[in-house]
């Protein structure tokens, strides 16, 4: 089916508007029309090629609400006019250990991305969630509980279950004591949703000036990372640490604050880490872990929870065609604490169809 | 009361013979004649000062096998003549709730060293097993099972428990996948260990041509690091994999081995580790931990386990006069896979008296 949306060209120009093809529905899709997208900032290093596997032109978005417009008809789950919720996958094998056990993300033939990534099928490039339509089959698509707010739901796809799922896996609950180091799009996540598990919640920023922001979210406590007597008075204060931090940081600071057996996780930079001291990890049996998105059967879980305890993102509402804008905040750090584009902004505009561009000869890189 | 051993007196010169006290007999004291002691290379290090905290003239060994000579008024669980054992520590707070759990090797207010430690009461250096007699405090005392060759079981004091403990920590038993990174002294008492506990081993090695040796110790493969395809082959394959590699190293070849929620357990370099990617930490959960020889309750445990089911290590008997020229062979890896000093070989020479010892103006660095 023809659609449109915004795509990225190449990495050094502005996203613009783009016309393409969803694939025609099969017997266990769900299509839906795309009401609000969240914007995540793995959009941002897509349409940069930071990651050096993007494939041109590139439709981001992996932070899907939308509402069912049309299923195929082995689709038993899902029905037209249903809200409904997309994630950072559409696709694995669903066969494998991992599949079968619920985490696809995990999937030994590679899950497959929401954009930028290959259809198991026809070898399409996948196409997210800047565009009026979007296809995915029924396995990866989820309810959106009734009760959840629709305007703001959408960073929940991303945001939410890349905070959820390890605080779910290193058992947080009633009494963990828990920190989040860096207070952004998954950090303000992590507190709210910390909180809503009965945790007690320390925010860790390099800047005082979060203090106010962080206890609004929920956190019961700010440490500043560069108040030495602090963190020295936080040594062996925490269950598990999450760290959210996007970019290769040391750990040295964070480590000597876990207690015996405590966790930090790992869930903002992919990629390489620099080196670290293995004293306070061999000395009190301290783990070094990571996690990355989750399974569907946990997404869903993760909504349902949210729908539950009133557990919404702080977001900012943006039209289509401020998304190059918004990336630029982005990359200031400045949005509280998540954009999310209004998809009614989105028009048909004159934007020129998938065979008019020219796709760069470029190496196909997939995780 | 007075007794001799061998000592470092500075980190450039050989061990020498070295006269001193031990502290009287307090109530709750075990004394005992020294029969064999482990040559560990902690002891090397602190010889030669590597980590910067010793303090000379500083007696190394704490793999010690001693039998009862006098028991303190207060002693009621050993008795003159019984068989006993001593390892990496001495005293610590008991009060902790580390000590109280068992864990007085990360006891709050630092356990003490059996040697270049500080006594708690006296603020005396501690002196280690390279000695004719010790003295140590009835929790630090242990009972050496009377079927364990006790010419042979020196070396669990330390190499034993600091494998054993982590096994048991990520419960390694029948079916476990269980990688062993080096075959050196941890490395082959891993190999035994693992393989009683019920796990399939695989020892990971640089070279091809220690494939005999790890199978003859009751390793089930061999995996030679340097080998592409066949660590490809590998991956996702191993619950847990206890890294022994007792230098700076990178983990970026082992950590795509492990099954997802799998452990790389770190138990030989103290200290600096380099970069790593944390791109197969996050997508699969993997865990990087460490782990620390192990509490006194546990050693029991660990020693009794090794009674029960004939684990012991290789060893290489010493005279005590060869001390130097072993810890020359350790240096270049010389040995399968420990040292045992016979102390019936040590005899009292014409040693200094500690008091004619001139104590380097030297900081005094506790860990």
């Amino acid at each position: 089916m023809n659609t449109y949306g915004y795509a990225a060209y190449s990495c050094d120009t502005s996203l613009a508007p783009f016309r393409f093809k969803r694939r025609a529905l099969r017997r266990e899709d769900v299509a839906m029309e795309v009401l609000y997208c969240g914007v995540c900032h793995s959009d941002l290093h897509t349409a940069r090629n930071d990651w050096k596997w993007s494939v041109y032109p590139v439709v981001p978005g992996h932070e899907i609400i939308g509402r069912v417009t049309a299923v195929g008809e082995a689709v038993s789950a899902f029905k037209v006019g249903e809200l409904v919720a997309v994630g950072c996958m559409v696709d694995s094998c669903l066969q494998c250990r991992y599949c079968t056990a619920g985490e696809e993300q995990m999937c030994v033939e590679k899950s497959v991305g929401t954009y930028n990534g290959v259809d198991r099928i026809t070898g399409e490039r996948t196409m997210g969630g800047y565009a009026k339509t979007m296809v995915v089959r029924e396995e990866f698509c989820l309810h959106l509980p009734p009760s959840l707010d629709v305007t703001r739901a959408a960073p929940l796809l991303c945001a939410g279950i890349t905070t959820y799922s390890p605080l779910r896996a290193w058992n947080v609950g009633a009494g963990t004591r828990l920190a989040v180091v860096g207070l952004g799009g998954l950090g303000h996540m992590a507190v709210k949703l910390g909180v809503a598990m009965g945790a007690h919640v320390t925010v860790i920023s390099r800047s005082p000036d979060k203090e106010a922001d962080a206890l609004a979210l929920g956190a019961h406590r700010v440490l500043v990372s560069g108040d030495v007597a602090a963190m020295e008075g936080a040594a062996d204060a925490f269950d598990v640490i999450l760290d959210t931090v996007p970019v290769a940081h040391s750990m040295d600071p964070y480590l000597p604050l876990l207690k015996a057996d405590g966790t930090l996780v790992l869930v903002g930079q992919i990629g390489p880490m620099p080196g670290f001291s293995s004293l306070p990890v061999l000395g009190w049996r301290r783990r070094i872990s990571g996690s990355h998105i989750g399974g569907i059967r946990e997404t869903q879980e993760m909504l349902d929870f949210c729908a539950q305890h009133n557990v919404l993102p702080d977001v900012e509402m943006i039209r289509m065609d401020q998304i190059n804008e918004a990336f630029e905040r982005m990359e200031r750090a400045d949005v509280r604490y998540r954009f999310v584009i209004d998809m009614a902004t989105l028009t048909d505009e004159q934007a020129p169809a998938a065979a008019q561009v020219q796709e760069p000869a470029r190496a196909l890189h997939v995780r």
